[in-house]
């Protein structure tokens, strides 16, 4: 691991664009660190690594907890895989950071995955309050694609903002729900429903088969009510079951004709350029509270002025201008 | 308002602190506008009314589209002038602008408060990109407080992320719902739910009025469910009519019911504070963005950067390190 954390960016580049997983992994935490001094050699590294990165299918796939998101993306990605496709999932999960061992956790989950080896597995912790969940997805999707992944799933947890900011980044969003309703009061909101290209109403076994099916029916009715969308692809309903391993390769059919669809209207081609501008404003205003928090003369009064505002002392917006011309109290 | 337009910050402070409409209303104004010119005097004016702003009640009140939410406020408002306070209402509209006349519109709102000479209705627009719903409502609430108004009422519309900013700028969070349910699919999503301090089942009236009773006992029972508030309140769940004028007293009862008890607990004055170390941060990084999208350097070369984007010719992250570096392209 020493020999990585010397590595120079261009070995980085090299390393990774030949699909070396460990220097993958390890580029991901750099561009994923606060700390200034990483921020050079991850910049290098996330530069020499764009012209490589093309030609992966992004697809976002959320759902609320117990849906059963990870069953259902281990056995999609090991469909995959037995297709010889290579298969990077970055799991953002709001409820965990580095230090409290989410890496740790998320081995115990999709297990058969994890020990896949055209497979990579990745969690994302959430991110601070200067910066935001998905903070440095885009930057990790593309150091996954420069390593030769086919398929990059993102997978969130489908109760809050996240899910907006990964359905700009994705090509195709897929939406995890459960038959025995009552998931609306799980969170998930009419927002996220009108994103989805693809509902599956999971864990369609046993007892819960035929409510899976009137579900389906259900869902396909309600959204003939949402407007059309710019892609022009009518969302789909299906259901599935890891139980009785049934479903996956209809979505994976369903995956493909919207692919095939969207790449000949051009939307696909569209999108992507949307989300570039989007990542082109997203990279400058990260950048821009990095730079000022990371800021010597901030780092020394920051606190200071939040003691003063805790004790009204200051009022808030004199002390952000305070700061802004970097004034000592 | 040539007069106004021209007048110093000195005479900005004096006449909103006396309670002049027309000036408050040109300081809002003022303090929305993205433009560097205004900047320096909207500061000036908010530096000048801060010391002024104090002893005011803020409630956030939300509901979807449909639920009554003008004529509620409209009721509630006018209840709390014929008690001789005086009433602010900011309405953060995310579909209306400034050039699409969102005031105008909002005028045909809440006829009578309108026209309540202790009433204010200020609806604001959407932000842009650069911004964000809410970018200068904690600004905009200091100026009516200055002006002397006793209860700020923030509106929003229930289905977004604004209510989450708004709910960290306001004492009281009032929800607003239909009793004739189904509004789970209206978009409030259980986030929003347990941030009220305070369900209103509206239109409680005629056929609905039975409804509205069982809605009633069933929100009761359903926020048992939730984890106990850090204010230690125990949120209550009521019934309005707007046609039958009732309900509005009682609202007003339970709100000072609250007030007394997080005032003697002093959660009050302990959100009031984590709330306005909020408000620092966001005037810092809101500052931040505006100082770069105001540079020169940038607005020359920004489009020309989008414009190769689109094109392909360069990535996004590339694209946003020159930009940052202020370097042509």
């Amino acid at each position: 691991m020493n020999s990585i954390k010397n590595a120079s960016s261009k070995h980085f580049i090299q390393q990774i664009t030949n699909g070396n997983i460990s220097f993958l992994s390890k580029a991901i935490t750099l561009v994923e660190s606060n700390s200034q001094k990483h921020y050079q050699k991850a910049s290098e590294i996330l530069e020499g690594c764009l012209p490589h990165a093309n030609g992966c299918i992004r697809i976002g796939i959320t759902g609320v907890p117990g849906v059963g998101k990870s069953t259902f993306i281990e056995a999609f990605g090991k469909y995959l895989t037995r297709l010889n496709k290579k298969v990077a999932v970055l799991a953002i999960d709001p409820t965990s950071s580095l230090n409290k061992g989410s890496i740790l956790g998320d081995k115990t989950r999709m297990e058969s995955l994890v020990n896949d080896k055209n497979a990579f597995i990745r969690p994302s912790p959430s991110g601070d309050s200067l910066g935001g969940v998905t903070r440095k997805t885009r930057e990790s999707i593309t150091l996954c694609e420069a390593a030769g992944f086919d398929y990059i799933i993102v997978e969130t947890v489908g109760v809050g903002q996240s899910e907006v900011a990964v359905h700009g980044m994705v090509d195709f969003f897929l939406l995890l729900k459960l038959a025995n309703a009552g998931d609306e009061l799980q969170g998930i909101k009419r927002g996220i429903i009108e994103m989805a290209d693809l509902i599956v109403i999971n864990k369609a076994d046993g007892k819960f088969e035929k409510q899976a099916n009137l579900a389906k029916t259900e869902f396909k009715r309600a959204l003939h009510l949402f407007p059309a969308k710019e892609s022009e692809w009518i969302p789909e309903v299906t259901t599935s079951s890891a139980l009785n391993n049934t479903g996956i390769e209809n979505i994976y059919q369903i995956l493909n004709t919207y692919l095939k669809l969207t790449k000949k209207n051009g939307y696909f081609y569209q999108q992507r350029k949307l989300q570039n501008k989007q990542w082109f404003y997203e990279a400058i205003n990260n950048e821009l509270k990095n730079q000022f928090y990371k800021d010597e003369k901030v780092i020394e009064s920051i606190s200071e002025y939040l003691n003063k505002i805790e004790k009204d002392e200051i009022n808030p917006f004199k002390a952000a201008q305070n700061l802004l011309k970097r004034t000592t109290i």
